[in-house]
């Protein structure tokens, strides 16, 4: 993929010393790219917040974080419907599942069922992998454990490289093309 | 279309009385039928908030509205991607304009570059069309008028009608058919 109008902003980020930066920055940082070259409009969603109440100048003095039921990420690449979520674990030898709700887990489902591109991205030992829904779904089915293992994500995951962003749309151009 | 599961808490909004209730309710209605009915996942979007203090007890203690700049419906319907604002107006005669930021209309373009289905649910005289964002884009390229008389709505939109619930869906499935 060739990007039409490379910014130095991003190529910042392609050094080995800004690979460890926060995942969720490193994801907004694609989406910001993506955007700004009309490549993909992912966007991520705003947190839910329960408001309590609001002053005389529309202002919020009380409110509250909701449970997610829905993954984070959720936008569109080449008229495909794609959601997702990112996920750090700094654990070594496995992604544990109890970093997803149980709702979360239903929705995947949901969305692959009507079609739509569902994934996490998992970061993990220094890498970075896009394991898609089908696979998580199937992994919880048919095992009983409790995280998924690393091999498990290297083996079935699609491991995605640092091009200008963390260049995960390149994975997924290899996803819908099995797709079509 | 037929629903597989209808339910009576969805039936009591046939009633004619219950037509002039709020877009948003009717809306989210349909939209928690098309789930419960695996027919389709149409959420709304959280507003966004910009939060500015937290207390110990991750409760937010000062927060504000921000201004919107995609559109409020996000989803996902047969694959294709969905979003749409849904819009109110006790104006007789036309749809102003002045409903949606900037930010919105360049958003709507993006989408539809994008390949996905963007549109307005507009309520105007006790009537519901889905008025595509293509129309809405011509419209607002092609003529000078700050408002989009009722006549334009009427002629280029499509009428919804209620089948249980608002069933916005029903004419998706007429312009999805277009698109395929």
């Amino acid at each position: 993929m060739i990007y039409p109008n490379s910014k130095s902003a991003y190529k910042k980020k392609v050094s080995h010393a800004n690979r460890g930066m926060n995942l969720e920055t490193l994801i907004n940082d694609a989406n910001k790219y993506y955007l700004d070259n009309d490549i993909a409009i992912i966007y991520k969603k705003p947190t839910p917040i329960g408001i309590v109440s609001v002053d005389n100048n529309k202002s919020i003095t009380k409110a509250y974080f909701k449970e997610p039921s829905t993954l984070d990420y959720q936008g569109i690449y080449k008229g495909f419907y794609v959601e997702f979520d990112a996920k750090q674990t700094l654990n070594k030898t496995s992604f544990p599942l109890s970093n997803l709700t149980n709702n979360q887990i239903k929705h995947i489902n949901k969305v692959i069922n009507h079609q739509g591109i569902c994934f996490l991205i998992i970061n993990i030992k220094s890498e970075y992998y896009l394991y898609k829904g089908d696979d998580l779904i199937n992994f919880i089915n048919s095992k009983k454990r409790k995280s998924i293992p690393y091999e498990e994500i290297a083996k079935s995951g699609y491991k995605i490289n640092f091009n200008i962003i963390l260049d995960y749309i390149k994975v997924l151009d290899v996803i819908i093309g099995g797709k079509k």
